[in-house]
């Protein structure tokens, strides 16, 4: 069985695993509170090239994202996003649950534009409607789409016009980061958004994410909202040690690295998908794609590949989504093209 | 000025503040644990024909929507609804504050359809998703229009179908129960739905509903659930001396004739407007209404009258909403007919 | 029967209900933005010396203490009361539901001290504990007792050490501002919180508390808050209609007049039971009072009389809760005398 | 610097690292639908000898405690704990943040006895009260205390009495369940209890927890109120390779083995600490323990020890926590014997 599953379907990348197998037996103090954590925040604000922010390890996405938006958020104030964002479809009313509206509006693929958060302000009338006051993006989003720079400097200043806070989820943000189809960069996000994370578990760590958060009223009292939120690691620095590793080298590092890796792998498997005359739902650039297969050739292709059978595409048609990964190889790439010419 | 505001501008129907005024040197018990309470609660079971449920008198609409609703689902469940209703719309989140999406769809004509409810199950997958658990219709919406029996028991059959529960948001059901555009009774209504409300303050009230409740699972320690989401009076014997005399005479009660009232004079209005050659935004029947005038127009008329200038209609254009309430009059309709014959 | 049970039995002060009744078909705007409200908050800020606020009509005791705490508080932040205070006693977990805990110390005769607040504050650590960030107290308490202007003083000071909100509860605040006990006036008050309430459902209005917040943070989109917690009447003229006729007059008016009262009728009744030999629970001197009787007497008493059975007090004794109203008389005092003066 | 500062200051006990190396690479689905995982439950289910139950991988104590206690209580209801317990001190307020009032009664050396849940009901009355309907236990204890089978009984008896839930948070089980001071197995407290959580954090996992729920109620949904609650992680199998590791053995598997590993070592520290005259705060017998040494002694002993300077103890003496771990050493201990020998 080959796995274009998910980027999650594995382990840790080998140099994240070596990371965490040399320091074991270290004695740190607990709760993110040690020196690889702080070490880890250091290299990323190096990065980033700010210091005026807080950094602070997490145990996965769907924290992150309720962490950020609710220290952000006023209980009658929502959070502006397209439908098919990770925190409307695939978060379990995580945000709700802290109080929140996920406000969505229709996305372009998969993206939010200046139009949509000026759309979202349509329903807002008085003290009987939410207060839309985060725009909430993700680099790449659900669908593999990309922003560029000047679709993210638009509705920074969209969000700027509405006094609105801007919140990147960058789960997948290695892939984002070095995809050839945008110019956006680590240090444009930084400068244009309010908080961001940098996503782990999508990018070769066990488990983790580290968000980056320079509003100085999210910032306030945000390890309490963490713990409050369970969000909180005894053993934090199992987070912190595995971000040294992934960031070693900047802009050479594993973040990067993984990042282009998978999307060469998964450029090559859309050009040899689509040399067979095969259609895509959407544009993904990243690594993520979503090629259109007759289904009876996707109940073939199952018998040796594992992927997400992800939605119907008309008459006997069906979407399905292949992931590439740290641990994905140009042979599981030539294998899946192989198998597909036989059709 | 004359008002088309509201139907909620003036205080109590006379023979609601004559209840009040009679019974007000009398002691009873608090917490609407007291005789008129509980007369009006059996006035209401006689009314619909069933015993087998509870009736609470509530403060008002939003905390009996959302009692409700939080009585009702699981953290994870949500409650799907048009885009237009008044939870999503005008309640400032108030459901989301209890932890629970609002789950929107289009709606057709405020109005929900069993293919709605189908589709919003369409974005329901595995535990990533929320539960779409209960379905909300209002009765008339807050476009005016209203169910049919068929419609309704269509939507009770589809929520049969995926284990949801049915609420109905009565807020202006005099309005609804009198239209004679449909042949919905609050028997059937009854029959159908595991909970809905009588609308007391948009139908003659100084304030107050009473929730009618079928379903074990949302009648468990609803009082608790009042108390706890600040919907519990001190004094809320008032809310039970004013559904006595709102319900005294069953279907010649005040309940109907206000409702019969209200839809009169708005039909009036309507027929004279439309008979000046105007258009209206939807096809409401009951006691509101949404004639197109030029802006122009709209901003003469607001010298004289008082109503809600809706939205934009197109170019040159407004929709203005229209209500007519227990103290309107023949002779404030005739005068908007008259004043719109000048242009 | 003669009604000692609470001071929210009987209908409305009859003035009260006279304004009521000459506005009732005057036509206003709806959800409190109307002359009559504002109005009565003009009223308010002239009482107590101040225009540096914002006063709110509400329509009860418990949406008024969860609305303003949770307006202050951040999600880990806690609000220290006594054990006994209402919000933490009576309000069915309303401020938890909201999400914050209730911290309670061990109170003195129902009353917060400084000492009790950095006790509460031991309790603190680090981001795994909540943050102790507002103090609660009722004016007069849940016991009857009362603060002076001294202790007030005092804990205002123990706060402002702690960067804590101090927040005054006054539902029976007509019977603590008159009380002989005490030399708190409503100025004093006004200068020594940050939020406070007078309240009108215990003071004879139909329903509806004022609340006065100085805080800019409290205030902060206050009626987003006040909606979305269920606590906004669409008819709200009616708590400032009646708040008019609460406050007209100033210190003369029926708000000092009804506590007056209050307290006069419950003294006549102390003393007297006093005088028979019997003793008290608790030092009140506002409009509750807490003799001890032998349980025997106390069923007997139930006979003639409707109050609350409050507790045991030891081998066959039990504490019984007389409070004074406006509706209550110097006849229903005399005939409870005379009928202790029996056993 | 010799370690006594906690048991998660370390990374994995090697066998469970171990484990992890070995799977690093394989493909598994994610969130916890792996054969790990389930093996894992297996492997519990076959330990406690009960499967009519859920079992599920859990991040950590406090979403274990959140995410069981949410889902068993409706909104009104609150969990009854000693003021000691982890979730009212250690959690920042996490349980009220779902809503839930956590009823504190003082606790017996850090237990609850079914006398002090009796009390807690003392505080209930009717709809203004919160419903305790949930007992929350530790074992051990935040204290180091344990229960013995006849108080566990006693407790479930109690709870049965009151219809209330009897929830067990486990995150020392390992120290518990070989704890030569008490009677109680895995088995009774599967017996006895709704829901217990074995602790994997504090027992040497590099994180995660698993949970056991017998009541439908709480199964009910459970995935939901993990995802929900921000407790799901993507590549769940971590939790399960780990437990798989740690329950290999049954009664002989690191579980128990680092269990009495730790014990024997804290009761070798105790002796020896004993031996040289000084006393202890509690009485705990597990891998905490709490010395009261001089102030001045204590800051000679944090040059070369790391603990937890815990509380003052009257005039110049202060307890300090010492913990042992899976990595704890004989020579650690004796080097601590040998340090306070000097004074």
């Amino acid at each position: 069985m080959i796995y274009f599953r998910s980027d999650y379907s594995q382990g840790a990348h080998p140099r994240i695993l070596d990371a965490l197998i040399k320091t074991n037996e270290e004695h740190t103090d607990g709760y993110a509170m040690d020196e690889h954590s702080y070490h880890a925040a250091e290299m990323i604000k190096e990065l980033i090239g700010r210091d005026d922010c807080e950094v602070h390890m997490m145990v996965g996405g769907t924290p992150t994202n309720v962490i950020t938006i609710a220290s952000a958020l006023k209980p009658f104030e929502a959070v502006v996003a397209p439908r098919t964002a990770h925190i409307y479809i695939h978060e379990c009313g995580a945000v709700e649950l802290t109080g929140h509206r996920v406000l969505t509006v229709e996305g372009v693929d998969g993206k939010l534009t200046p139009e949509l958060i000026d759309n979202a302000w349509l329903e807002f009338e008085d003290d009987h409607t939410v207060v839309p006051k985060m725009a909430y993006v993700s680099h790449p989003t659900e669908s593999g789409t990309v922003y560029t720079k000047a679709e993210l400097e638009a509705i920074r200043k969209c969000c700027d016009e509405h006094n609105m806070y801007l919140y990147l989820d960058g789960a997948r943000l290695g892939a984002g980061l070095t995809c050839p189809d945008t110019d956006l960069t680590i240090q444009d996000i930084a400068r244009l958004t309010d908080a961001f994370y940098i996503g782990g578990t999508k990018n070769g760590t066990l488990l983790g994410e580290a968000v980056v958060i320079f509003d100085d009223n999210i910032n306030d009292h945000y390890r309490w909202m963490i713990k409050q939120n369970c969000g909180m690691l005894a053993k934090g620095r199992l987070i912190g040690v595995q971000f040294e590793a992934l960031l070693e080298g900047g802009e050479d590092s594993l973040l990067y690295e993984i990042g282009r890796h998978e999307n060469r792998l998964a450029k090559k498997l859309k050009d040899g998908i689509a040399a067979c005359g095969y259609e895509f739902d959407g544009s993904s650039t990243t690594n993520q794609i979503f090629p259109i297969f007759p289904t009876e050739m996707v109940r073939e292709l199952e018998k040796d590949f594992f992927f997400y059978d992800w939605a119907p595409a008309g008459e006997g048609k069906r979407v399905i989504r292949l992931v590439t990964s740290w641990g994905s190889t140009d042979e599981d790439v030539d294998a899946f093209i192989e198998a597909i010419k036989k059709f």
